[in-house]
């Protein structure tokens, strides 16, 4: 068996799930966005885990334009791993999704694993006056909304990024099934190991945020898996800090950020992603667990390098 | 607690995943389907989950005048359930999928509590020459599949049916997340108690058929539901027997049927709805269970009996 | 992986737990052991646990020369594996647990994890009148029994009759904790494999009979064990059956016989260890498995052979 | 639902596992012992789990007149929950464990759910050079050592301490197993809600330190116990801190001490209980969860109060 090994802190630095009204500390520009990714960076996030939102309006937009007004300003600034998101937000085509990516050719993707409802229409009940107009039908539309990921759109990204670029995967799993689905296609040979296994836990449309079933998760990634993967824990919401510390006690890594929780215990606005990475890494060190440095994660991860991007 | 309740067998007739080629068996027009059907229910089947397919290619289909032409045929001469499917198959809209239910009103409908992959490509390297063209592509095509079950399609089903026909509903769950979505109804109070919850394991896109899946789904949904629901365990292919015994033993229901296996153990075809009906049957006897008569599943599920259907 | 093997069932014919009162059907004499084991090993069971018992009282014996009495008798008419107790019974020293087996020198032995209560006078209140003056006062002495099992008394019995005789070991195991003792002794090196590990279910002082422990059992000890073990499963009284049943679906083994229960079915008493024999054979043929051979069980467990037993 | 509640930390003073040699910080005489105790109380701890030692020799001991010099100077200087220990050690019979508690009829007591070997042997091999000649032929011969809680045991106990001075309980569980047998004494009327059970992983002979056992005690503890329990964690050794989070996670309450580790962090010493208790105070409060006072326990396990003891 290997040992404890140092744990890699994700940083979710912004996503598509919350709006600007949710929360002002939110990075909604490219230069929000690269000085929370940065400071994420400075507080122990060995991965950065990036999208992108137009500017003006805070929507999440899958331009790569967008993008490339951060991303070199990040990689100049820290050694941390990017990793960019596929996964994009509601509204936009597989094609759309994967635009940036390609461009950028990162060390990592995100990649999810099953379509899947993704619903955040509860949270249009909680907010009165929004920011801007596209917010309350951007939430209220993900009733019907479906996150798609088909097998020929997994396939896809696999070759064109995986094979093509040479990016490696945090492979977002927000369910049982999706384990199986990434276990079928490292039976038919198109994804690398190591793996590493992003739990989500706590969407609507996903598996709960009890824990429980993270030990399942666990249990059934071991069985499919064996000793060829690694796990991180992304909790939703309230449950990020919670899920997270007890994913590190199982043996994984954790995932923060904006993208995931706004807020920083109970009923307090996170005033930025570094504000939850310092949290987490506390809490990390006080279990007597150390945090992974961006080489130390790109060595157990087998990642390509920061040289080899093309940004 | 309440005591060992008799099991329900559920028998699922022809589905649509499952094409001609694969076994001659397999109920095509509505002749077959009825026959098949009522031989079901002669069986043991106290509850009959109907689909309809093109007489001529055998492709499923969701036309309510095919649907009729075995529906009241069926009603006359069994007084097994009727539980016409939501799901449909792939190509259809939801409102296609909704036509023959709401023109028959059963007192059992399926509803599956998620949008999902529902893979079976890999079906399609296992047969060579195909009775008729559609199958190949139709196979094949599963690869971009999405099974479209949005919580918008949901709450229309839940109130153009359940409100609105007086039918209650087999809520399919394919992996843990459509227990929290149903979970997730409840608590907004559009679905009713006695909840039949139909745990679905080993289709690609879903949860796999192991069987600690099973203990956990069950686990989850005594959490979920507490005392206040059912449940029934359908395995895909070669896992149907064992995990339905399984499940049964655990204090649940069973599902059978050809939509679910073509096979009565390793490599034989089953001849007939009726023998794995046969079969199962025998197996919960020998288990020391008793087998729930149409009318006692009516009663432990509140239906509205089968006076009240409009075929 | 190991494709699906042969299920072995083991019948424990009359072990130390039930008492003449309680069933006509309990063997008593050696005669009566002998006869009824050979029946179970014609209806299928391929290994036969053997405790003896006073041949004019019932109760439970380590006395060689009773168990002198059938195990030749047995050795001669059947090629079944002949595994000895080395449990006893309620009142006896691990030295006259032993005993008989350093004299028979069998195939196999069970050996007990842990020490544990093991709690059965709730049995004492379901009777009126006992055949024997012994049987209340045991029953009810049971309430301060400890089944003694320390680390000493293993790892002699390891030593005594692993070592000394070529015996294999039945590894019972009555709780989660049972696993982590066996793994202790394999990282020592004191047990071989491949293991055979009976989980048993049911006995007040041990782990209950819920399904969902047997798949919680299962996961640890493919965790503790890897691929070099195999497990069967023991359902005290009604339990039998069923998780006997659901053990053989999760890739286990079986262990019958009226050691374990007096039961056929729910209020009925079996008339015969054979007739439990049939009854798990022919459901565990239902569900498309097969039943091991004596050879085949040899060959599986990695047994010296029946030439070489001192009986 | 209840809603999250605070969280009671206990801290286990002592205890009779560990030796004067392994730590030089482990408290010893009533002085240590009441000095240590008043500032975890002091740190954070609601409840005080206590043994007591020969103050020349460090040896576990059941005097009750040892037990008076400390458990008065306690009362006077904290409002803390006292909670004397029935578990005793290695070489005393119940008759001796239980009278100190008799004696001083506190608040509460620790009452073990089975009996169970309870090795420390390993333990031994670990240090050269003893403080006390006791020590090693006491950790050696634990390997013979039955830690006895038999059925009858465990009813006097509740008789006599719980009817007959008020006292309610730690209901120390050491395995599944144990959770059935106080679900057997709920039956029976014999114990009295609510309940605290107290976890126990690690311990060689019990349930093992693997977070997933964790998962598995709560989900049986739920469906014996059904909302009328709480659970509290203990990890043995390096894995104190790591469980008592994922305890605290999951809903439950926290045990630490240096009976039940002596490390803070992997390969320190940790340099008093109260050091403990602080850092999980700290872990609980970054997971922004509260800590209950002393009174807050007192109301949520129901006890009878400080001014009703006999100290
Ligand atoms: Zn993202
Ligand atoms: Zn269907
Ligand atoms: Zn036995
Ligand atoms: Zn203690």
């Amino acid at each position: 068996k290997r040992g404890r090994e140092k744990v890699i802190i994700t940083c979710a630095v912004t996503g598509s799930i919350h709006t600007p009204t949710m929360s002002p500390h939110l990075p909604i520009t490219p230069d929000q966005i690269a000085e929370q990714a940065l400071a994420a960076a400075e507080a122990g996030a060995a991965i950065l885990h990036l999208h992108a939102r137009d500017p003006e309006t805070g929507r999440p937009s899958p331009d790569p334009d967008v993008f490339m007004r951060f991303l070199p300003r990040i990689k100049q600034q820290t050694g941390a791993v990017v990793n960019i998101t596929t996964g994009g937000g509601q509204g936009m085509t597989v094609e759309d999704r994967m635009q940036a990516a390609l461009k950028a050719q990162p060390e990592m993707c995100s990649l999810n694993m099953g379509s899947m409802n993704f619903a955040l229409h509860p949270l249009a009940e909680r907010y009165d006056g929004w920011k801007h107009d596209w917010e309350k039908p951007f939430l209220e539309g993900s009733k019907d909304f479906i996150f798609r990921n088909t097998f020929g759109d997994i396939e896809r990204i696999l070759k064109d990024l995986g094979e093509g670029c040479g990016t490696r995967f945090e492979f977002e799993c927000y369910d049982v099934g999706h384990l199986y689905t990434l276990a079928h296609f490292l039976d038919k040979g198109l994804v690398k190991t190591p793996l590493f296994c992003q739990f989500i836990f706590g969407i609507l449309g996903g598996i709960g945020p009890d824990p429980d079933n993270l030990t399942h998760m666990k249990s059934v990634a071991d069985r499919l898996f064996g000793g060829d993967y690694r796990f991180s824990v992304l909790g939703g919401g309230r449950h990020q800090m919670g899920l997270a510390t007890m994913g590190a006690v199982m043996g994984g890594n954790v995932r923060v950020g904006l993208e995931d929780s706004l807020t920083m215990g109970p009923g307090r606005l996170a005033v930025s992603n570094a504000e939850q990475v310092a949290h987490i890494r506390t809490i990390l060190e006080s279990l007597g667990l150390e945090v992974a440095s961006p080489d130390e994660a790109r060595t157990m991860l087998d990642l390509k390098g920061a040289d080899l991007v093309a940004f």
